[in-house]
């Protein structure tokens, strides 16, 4: 193997071209199948497998400085920065996260996992390298779909007055420009003939003048808000008119040219982009076929379970679980049959949410914001100011960027607008960018808001049902990837000793750790909570009444979440605190595996802490 | 007054148009001598005056929605919607509030405050609209400083496939167009003399182009941010690629001209943009000549005392206290003269948040990201990483719009990147939009951050230099927008039953308090919170063990805040819960003068409230 060759990324450079091109596809190779095996991002990675050569030929890392928007692309960049041990167990506990990371490798300069991001770091390592006298170059890449976020814009706006070195590559994987417009299919092949790697935009531009402007089916929302974004680069001078200067577009999988160019780039004391065109999926027939289903992949391309980013889960989830994503789709469609001012509005994440379900039967009804959560949740608001009824569904690391528009635009104004936060809780696979663990915390301060937790699929049908049709004002209601198919009820036993309150993916846990303890003759229940905001407070007034100790369960920042809310209610109403509170304990989860991310969350875990403390 | 006569805005169309003009310096006249009275925001809405006519006269409001970006600039709105009236107490008690506001009246259809807003509500209304099959027109007036925010992009980038009515009338009030070129200056004064309303762009483009795209100075870096968003608006047929019609550049008080091209903007059914070039402080010869000064102006235009949004308090502080912003200016500077690593961001705020300061000393290390709370933040972690010491000043209210990057791109990676929360608490004159009462809340259950509480401008220079220098990692430092001159120590008395937890601007009604409860025969203590994350343990173990009873006193929301961490804290080491928590209620406070949004937080109500529990 070439690769075993590659000890850093220096020796790239001493390879062949033709060298190069062999290395390409043995990592091509070493993707499809780690993928296969583990699961994973598979198209992205694919896509960029030639231009991640290209830059590490060009660049000098570690000294240099290269950034991955989102980071799901950086297959390649890892394999090539020594860890190709380490991806055997990707996304594993133990093994490499799927995004990059600086506490994995020097060549990780800056970590990601969420959308965006890139501009602005790079444009950070711009400012820290001119302000210190260092020489390094950097480097961002970024894919059209980062690019429909505000961030990025915000951070273009910034770096168009640097006249020092900064480059961010276009990663322009749309498939749709790929198909849609000719005229660059024929230049792009023009190009890899004459040996030449720079042209005009025309070619570009005449493409893209060939998808209509106006009139485009909605259920391609994001492919619309992709090309919309393209249009604005390409052929309004985007870069140009911010002071970058511009090159391309050109053939991302030629990788003599590509390595010229991204050389030449690099060399200017300008802020520079380079748009390079690549093809999701590049090598494997099936996903280049159908990148979009690739885009995240469960093990074995069990291609019918993935989803945007939905990627199996490492320690998989009992076999009488389901997706939630499902039952949103379900249900929401189900309201809006009934009900004409009832819409869905998502952030890139149709599939993942659920909400392509609701799509395909009211496709007028459904709006795609592009990753935008933040205009996807002030959007709502309008249109809820506007009498209709929306429902926004966004994954909880993701609405960590809506903030502002939840407390300004939706609460404050007291508008009756559904968030529905899915992933929220401990998300397998992603690492610690994506995991759901603040959303509580966050929120529970902010008035109107009413925050329901269901613990099964039916309850999250019915409160989806019960919340969205009533529109009595801003509502969250907040569940993991998975639930149980029925949420059940409370276990409560008379005389408990001790009741443990849980919700979500906890209260299976809960159920189990009052049976232990009942066991063990502490006689405990297990309540449920179905709202954090407001606590039923005459439930919690009769369970302490009767004497039980409160112990509160959560996946989720143990600060201010629900344990949180139970021991300010107690402090309110004047009865013993809460005996423990268990959550994660102000960290990041660290793992892969929800085996290990649920550690000290388990029945066990939660009955053996709950005698600990009793005992004291 | 035609002002009397204008009782709806349909009255407006029953003037001709020298009685509009007339209208408009009546207008004019009472804005300024309101604004000279009560303080608010002076040039901004002097510049809008004709340009609220003409939508006035060619809408047909309340049925017809209005959309006001900031908001800032809605007086003359106000004026024309029933509220002359009102308008004398603005900003006042009781008096209407200086933004749109939903409950205010039918005329603010959505509510604003923050920047960038706007284009995504008025697509929501449009959604609206056309589903439920109603007809009114919306439009959104959007100033070039929202366009440097990245949720106005994500709006546009959304709203460009529309193929119904939508209008962005973009207010284009930036003084360095105006002065820089000259060609618009001479192609509108053309333009006011052929009583033609429409022309091409050329003009401004080449005025735009007589701007110098490289190496403008750093100190003006938000009117560069501004001329960067500008030149790609109109140099590079931004608003065309998106899809959206573009007309302009239009003289913005040329009343009759405006509401013509208003009326036939307003017909078309594509989403257009209306390009309206306005000067700002048009009509007051001081404010015209130092828009900036004026933007908001405190009482009786005491100029010096003004900042970006910083307007003299209804209820004025204590004479013996200070601005935060001027000591975190002097501090930063200092550190800086010291060691060359450190740099500050704001993100418009150079003057509210005090880096002018650190601007003037040290400008090549001074960085505006323009609206772009986001961006600031991710890339300050960029600078971090490339091992500088950035400091990020920004309000608390927004600072909402950047969590995720606090908690993804800074605390995650556990980057020493300093955050300067000013205007945290209650804050006076702007109304609910600008409480800065989320922030603890919302950052206190993210991991490895540490977030200190000054009492006195002493201890916030001191918090500053330790902690800039130390640079240690995630920092958060929060205070309102005055403290007193020195915080002093805790008053602790021996033998206390009560301790009043308490910082920043509660900290002297947590000594008052404890004087009262003292003077009472309930010995009493006030403790200064010097660090809510973490907490001092210690300093708690202490008091709760000589069984002192606490008391947490806070200028925000209670679930989750100091209150919160402290009964947590009680809780995890099993000390009795505190006695009271004291802040605000799950509600967004209401009122102008910090004596309103105050009340149940004095001196008095806390001794009061603290007496009662105790009996109970």
């Amino acid at each position: 193997m070439i690769l075993d060759r590659i000890t850093a990324p220096a020796a790239l450079r001493a390879l062949t071209i033709a060298e190069r091109c062999a290395l390409a596809e043995e990592l091509r190779g070493i993707i499809i199948s780690t993928v296969q095996r583990q699961g994973g991002h598979l198209a992205s990675n694919l896509g960029v497998i030639e231009l991640t050569i290209a830059l590490h030929t060009a660049m000098n890392l570690p000294a240099d400085k290269l950034i991955f928007d989102v980071g799901h692309q950086a297959y390649a960049h890892k394999l090539l920065t020594g860890r190709s041990k380490g991806f055997a167990a990707l996304r594993q506990d133990g093994g490499l996260s799927g995004f990059p990371n600086r506490s994995e490798s020097v060549y990780d300069c800056f970590g990601t996992g969420h959308a965006s991001t890139a501009v602005s770091a790079a444009l950070g390592f711009v400012r820290a390298r001119d302000l210190t006298g260092e020489r390094y170059k950097v480097a961002a890449i970024v894919g059209d779909g980062a690019m429909t976020g505000g961030l990025t814009y915000e951070a273009l706006n910034d770096a168009g007055k640097l006249r020092s070195q900064l480059l961010v590559v276009l990663n322009d994987n749309d498939m749709s420009i790929a198909r849609n417009t000719g005229a660059l299919n024929e230049y792009l092949t023009r190009l890899r003939a004459s040996g030449k790697w720079l042209g005009t935009k025309r070619a570009v531009k005449s493409g893209l003048d060939s998808i209509p402007l106006i009139g485009r089916p909605t259920s391609n929302a994001l492919e619309w808000a992709k090309t919309q974004v393209r249009r604005i680069m390409v052929h309004g001078d985007f870069f140009e008119s911010l002071g970058f200067r511009y090159l391309g577009p050109i053939d991302g999988h030629d990788l003599e040219s590509l390595t010229d160019i991204a050389a030449k780039a690099l060399r200017a004391n300008l802020p520079t982009v380079l748009h390079v065109v690549t093809r999701k999926g590049k090598g494997s027939p099936e996903a280049e076929a159908a990148p979009e289903q690739y885009h995240g992949v469960s093990r074995r391309f069990q291609v019918g379970a993935s989803s945007d980013t939905g990627l199996s889960e490492p320690g998989a989830a009992p076999s009488e679980e389901g997706r939630c994503a499902r039952v949103v789709g379900d249900a929401l469609s189900e309201i809006a049959r009934a009900d004409p001012a009832v819409v869905a509005i998502t952030a890139a994440m149709p599939s993942g949410t659920g909400l392509n379900r609701f799509k395909e039967r009211h496709p007028a009804r459904f709006f795609d914001a592009a990753i935008a959560e933040a205009h996807a949740v002030t959007l709502a608001a309008g249109m809820a100011a506007g009498k209709l009824k929306p429902v926004v569904a966004v994954y909880s690391t993701f609405i960590q960027r809506a903030a502002d528009s939840i407390i300004h635009d939706v609460c404050l104004q007291n508008l009756p607008v559904t968030m529905l936060i899915d992933h929220a809780g401990l998300v397998p696979g992603d690492g610690p960018t994506h995991q759901g663990v603040f959303d509580l915390n966050m929120f529970r301060a902010v008035p109107n808001l009413t925050i329901w937790t269901p613990s099964g699929l039916d309850e999250l049908r019915d409160m989806i049902l019960d919340g969205v049709s009533a529109s009595r004002g801003p509502l969250m209601i907040r569940y993991p990837k998975s639930l149980p198919a029925k949420a059940g009820s409370s276990d409560e036993r008379p005389g408990s000793i001790i009741a443990i309150l849980a919700f979500g993916a906890s209260a299976p846990a809960a159920r189990a750790a009052a049976s232990i303890l009942t066991d063990e003759g502490v006689t405990a229940s297990a309540i449920l909570i179905k709202s954090v905001k407001p606590l039923d407070g005459g439930a919690l007034r009769a369970l302490t009444g009767s004497g039980a100790r409160l112990v509160t369960v959560e996946e989720g920042q143990r600060a201010g979440g629900l344990g949180g809310a139970v021991v300010e209610w107690c402090q309110d109403n004047g009865v013993p605190a809460p005996l423990l509170r268990l959550g994660i304990d102000d960290c990041f989860p660290a793992g892969f595996s929800l085996n290990t991310l649920r550690e000290g969350l388990t029945g066990e875990d939660i009955a053996r802490a709950a005698l600990k403390a009793l005992r004291r």
